[in-house]
């Protein structure tokens, strides 16, 4: 066991300190990894403040980990000491399913162990990337390639392969009208992935406020969802529409702006029932879907193709004594567009 | 103008009635149909007491029509006189949008034109068939194959159409594990459907009253939905849900029921909003979606595709005077499992 120094929440809102936490011995299958970056995803707040219920606390949030290996297990042969990786939302599944076997770890049927605040086959916790270091498996690390720097990479972890996986599931592409609702973390993403793709990509925002950020990462169209007139001028337009915002929308209001066979995909989801008439999906054959981060294949696709397009995140580093106060200008929507902490000042 | 022999609504909630209504003059694309059979569709009633709304009265309810050409027009190429045909859920279209050229004139960007309590090209009312003749333009004309007799058939025109068309799209077929919820006028074809395309069928139903006639018309397997055990056994089951039943359904629960990737499709639809939990699509990828009758070329392929397999619906032959008795038996549930009007006795 290793004793390294990590930010932790030791209750439910309670606010999150400096502390240390064991890390196991490196494995024959594992990697130890010096952390670099750790981006604070939206869900880090959700959780550290256990909105979603069942809680593990003392927790060290942080699923979206670039670093540099340090150590190797015996059997380890895809990574070596010095290689550039990262760590997204999961350290491990059952690798058995039919579900694993497919690359869909994601959706893994006996359920994957997230990053942080799970707990991992032995049964003791795991805990995330604010912290020093972290041993994870070889085969749910992956390589950060030459053309990202680790800092902008950070947030692909999640926030790249949430809107990556389902862009490019319902075929985003050239000639496809593609709209990204919210302009957060996901949807920042979202935007610079979609125009990658070679979309025509929209953003739906409630205001205007960041359409020159918008136009800037590769939207061609910028609207305002506050303004009514936005979903008459809009309506029929879309194939696919990726929802990244986590306040129930009126899903009636957003599937009418779809074409025929379109599909409204959310990877923000609302904690309470939203609404729906089921007619909005008849006319028109329309499909409202979920999708969640994606399959370690996939992002290492993932990783790829944003070094081959050159798109990191959008990233505001902060030191982690800032991070208390970056939760709650994430909660105020106060971030262009993505929080990375520097691990070193952990 | 012909005048035909019809029954009619006269009001909102007022009993149908035997009326005369005017047929256009049989123009240069026309067929004039002696109409033999009409089925009775849930939404005829829906309808004919302007549940919907808007409801132009009187009114001639009647889209599952099959008849016999008596008259085609000068420029008609693909019906003779003598000719067994069928007319489903729409007269016309506007075929020019990109809907309409790809087949999918049930999508129609301008709107279709429906069989009944709708308007024509001209303004005029249409009227369906309940009545003895209908004069309908040759592209809205279906070939009744020689398989299929004309009543069994006449329920294909809306009931089999709207479960074949996304049985197609979702690709039921050898291999997926489909359920039909609902064993009614629309379920029991889903039913056949399903199972002659070649999956592996299961019933959903409040109760086992219908199981044995589930299992003859080609279901695997049969459970009752009022059974909480059955959410529990069927968990993540499969591929293609098709409810056809126009209740509010728990979507929650039947979502728990798909497997990674699969869809629930919607034929049926409430009149009022449904409440959902986003989270129930993001676990596993899964679409919920909605689909409406299909368009003129599949529902071709469709009466061709049941003649080849035997397919007609479950029928009960009622005469015109029996129609506001069948009515309130539709409502009951007590029809197996079509009504179908002798319109010979209007």
């Amino acid at each position: 066991m290793t004793t390294v120094a990590a930010y932790a929440a030791p209750a439910a809102k309670a606010p999150l300190e400096r502390t240390t936490i064991e890390r196991r011995p490196v494995g024959e299958f594992d990697v130890l990894i010096d952390i670099k970056f750790a981006g604070i995803c939206h869900s880090d707040i959700h959780q550290a403040r256990d909105g979603w219920g069942g809680a593990i606390f003392p927790m060290v949030p942080g699923h979206e980990i670039t670093g540099v290996v340090a150590e190797v297990g015996s059997g380890v042969t895809k990574f070596a000491v010095g290689d550039r990786v990262g760590v997204g939302c999961m350290v491990d599944s059952c690798r058995e399913c039919e579900n694993c076997r497919a690359g869909l770890e994601q959706y893994c049927l006996q359920g994957n162990v997230a990053t942080y605040n799970a707990r991992d086959k032995n049964g003791d916790p795991t805990y995330g990337g604010y912290s020093a270091q972290v041993v994870v498996d070889e085969n749910f690390t992956l390589h950060i390639p030459d053309g990202l720097s680790l800092d902008a990479a950070a947030p692909l972890l999640c926030a790249g392969i949430t809107t990556y996986s389902p862009l490019h599931h319902w075929n985003a592409g050239p000639g496809k009208k593609v709209a990204v609702v919210g302009m957060g973390g996901l949807g920042h993403m979202g935007v610079k992935i979609a125009h990658a793709l070679g979309a025509e990509v929209t953003v739906l925002s409630q205001s205007l406020r960041k359409k020159d950020d918008g136009l800037r990462l590769g939207a061609d169209h910028y609207y305002a969802t506050s303004d009514p007139k936005t979903f008459e001028e809009l309506r029929g337009t879309f194939d696919i529409i990726l929802s990244t915002v986590s306040a129930p929308i009126n899903l009636d209001a957003f599937l009418s702006l779809l074409r025929t066979d379109g599909a409204l995909v959310n990877v923000g989801a609302p904690e309470e029932p939203v609404s729906l008439n089921l007619f909005s999906l008849l006319g028109g054959r329309k499909t409202l879907a979920g999708s969640g981060i994606g399959g370690i294949r996939e992002t290492q696709e993932m990783l790829d193709f944003c070094a081959e397009h050159g798109l990191g995140a959008e990233i505001e580093l902060i030191e982690a004594s800032q991070i208390n106060e970056a939760y709650e200008r994430v909660l105020d929507s106060d971030v262009r567009y993505r929080f990375v902490i520097d691990v070193a000042t952990i």
